[in-house]
């Protein structure tokens, strides 16, 4: 019983439908799991003796799960924000150097160290804000070598901090100018994705479905290498128009669709039935003034499990604050305040198909996160603020 | 010369049209105050002996000032929040207990150390951002007594962390259930204002100006109660509607009049005239899902200054992040990043008419924030980030 401990006095939020105990319970922990989790004098006879610790009555929520993200990069796009903000057209900003290509050259020229500096410096912001799971994707690389370098940084992050990464490889972000997509794909991508595959770097694989970018002909291509190799896929899909990128996403029982701002009822439906998680990311919703909600009444009326994350990207979303995400969640897109808690939690964590994550229950990992507020749904309330109290991951306090 | 040292290597960012040094500059601090800002070997002869610090190159600004605040209070209203995203109208919020009346309940319910603890806690999060200086209202007592306990909370924030707080007489808020509006200025307001004044409890006096709080007529008796004592005004003005509160505002040498989504032609000139400051709230507007924005190109082409704020309050913005007020200020008004650094540098500290704050010349005091940023406009681009390096309060690293 060494490795056990009992922490009391802990509200947990309900989350996933678990009921919440208004009543203050028991977490058990052993060997960096949650063994037990309810009313204290139900804690099991072998846990009775084991050291108790309490909480003082505060909220307990499972360690919070970004599970969108793209935060391995170099260089700063603040320039270009300023370009656009003065009305400038996406061909100005281009011209300019600005736009995702001068975000590929920067992490190209960009040496492992700094790549690493700069992604542990937004990895320290978001488990400053009791995240305990991030996903991170590849696909500022364009390139075999930069790809694998993103995913090796993504996964080196776990050796430096006390966090769990997934990792995503997004060869189908964009393709450079002296080719077309499908030579892009041929050429590099799916060579690329079986480099990474072949070193273990990839969780799942993911691609941007969208006129500017990859069609879902195209994509089905990336798809289908992926299932040859066995891993699961995601997809940036209906997020500036409809290509049927969710549809294509849940014949593939793809984890996740996300964006899904032009989202049709046909997707939704297909969604529903694979059982895909919709990812909203309304920061980049609100960066780059869209107007055009995803069909929240429609998924939550189909059963689709709703997930919410920070996109946290240099062009279209520089936001580190999954809490933020959260009360964006609400205000810009109408979800509420518990519906972004399991946003961040058990949804998050279906859309990374981790099914030890997201929940606070006995079998899952003992992932928390602890907080000053008597609500929960202050965590959505408040902008700007972050009451984390402590982290714990893995069952350790940090 | 024991209190005076040197920092070298500083990226001072342009505000107030200084010109910024893309050479790193240094700036001498003596006695708490600047006693020199620019090129190093400019540094005048009597400091050349004193203790000098490198800044690595890094970017200075000066001391962030958050000019608009209702940071004293008690009481959430994240069920509030809950209940108008699900669609509860204002009436229904108001039958289920909730509006500002709640937090006026809890406000005069709080001992004077739970008003405390809860505004120390959101002055912690702001200092966490480099601000230096706030300011804070009352407006939450709407009795005599309690609207006291609210300034001297906000003056005894001094004493207990290293900000400077201006506090400003904020009793024409709203008015009890069980009078008019001019009897509770009457007997309420007018007195209170008058018992805070002579306890020394009022830097500025403020007014709501709306349909749904105080007229044009109402507010002026008020502004001539001020005048009367000597003190200077400001106003919440034109943000649900055109009251002409901008104009009343300027007629009565404001420092600032704030909100201003419904201001008026007339308002801006009359504004321009007066040099009342343009302290806009975008985190409000964010908030109540506002679409009308206040009228940033008119303002700007009439050399109104503008000025940016948090707003924090329970009701309409519960915001504790300058940072993101910045980010908010360029992304939905359109302001450029350097408008929105002088927002919350320079403008801010003419909206609480402070001379020697918001700038980094000679005669300011050394109240300055370092940053790990190569650019100003990161501060700006960022969401949810808070890239502090180190601030400097009164010329002590705090
Ligand atoms: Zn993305
Ligand atoms: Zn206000």
């Amino acid at each position: 019983m060494a490795e056990s401990y009992v922490l009391t006095n802990a509200r947990l939020a309900p989350v996933e439908h678990e009921a919440g105990y208004s009543m203050p319970g028991a977490i058990v922990v052993d060997s960096g799991m949650i063994a037990f989790a309810g009313p204290d004098d139900e804690t099991p006879q072998q846990y009775q003796g084991a050291p108790r610790r309490s909480l003082g009555g505060r909220v307990v929520t499972p360690g919070l799960i970004d599970c969108h993200t793209h935060l391995v990069y170099h260089g700063s796009r603040a320039r270009e924000f300023e370009m656009r903000l003065t009305g400038a057209t996406y061909e100005e900003i281009m011209r300019a150097g600005g736009g995702i290509f001068s975000t590929v050259e920067a992490t190209r020229a960009a040496s492992n160290e700094a790549l690493l500096s700069g992604a542990l410096s937004r990895v320290d912001r978001m488990i400053g804000e009791g995240v305990t799971t991030i996903e991170i994707k590849s696909g500022y690389g364009l390139d075999v070598e930069t790809e694998l370098r993103m995913l090796r940084t993504a996964r080196a992050i776990e050796t430096h901090r006390p966090v769990r990464i997934r990792t995503t490889f997004l060869g189908a972000h964009a393709f450079p100018k002296q080719m077309s997509a499908d030579e892009y794909l041929t050429q590099i991508c799916l060579p690329a994705l079986d480099a990474a595959a072949d070193e273990g770097l990839v969780d799942a694989v993911d691609g941007f479905c969208e006129n500017i970018a990859f069609s879902a002909a195209q994509i089905e291509r990336v798809f289908e290498h992926a299932a040859k190799r066995g891993l699961p896929v995601k997809l940036h899909a209906e997020q500036l128009s409809d290509q049927g990128g969710a549809k294509l996403a849940a014949r593939f029982q793809g984890l996740s669709a996300d964006h899904l701002e032009f989202l049709s009822d046909e997707g939704v439906s297909a969604m529903a039935e694979a059982g895909t998680v919709a990812v909203l990311l309304p920061g980049a919703f609100y960066m780059l003034k869209e107007t055009r909600k995803p069909p929240v009444e429609r998924l939550r009326a189909a059963g689709v499990p709703m997930a919410l994350a920070t996109d946290c990207n240099p062009g279209s979303s520089p936001m580190t604050s999954i809490l933020l995400a959260m009360n964006m969640g609400a205000t810009l897109f109408g979800l509420s305040p518990q519906e972004c808690l399991e946003g961040v939690t058990s949804n998050a964590a279906k859309a990374l198909g981790l099914p030890d994550a997201g929940q606070i229950k006995a079998g899952m990992r003992a992932d928390l996160a602890i907080w000053d507020v008597d609500d929960p749904a202050e965590l959505t309330y408040r902008i700007g603020d972050a009451p984390l109290h402590e982290r714990i991951f893995g069952g350790v306090a940090c």
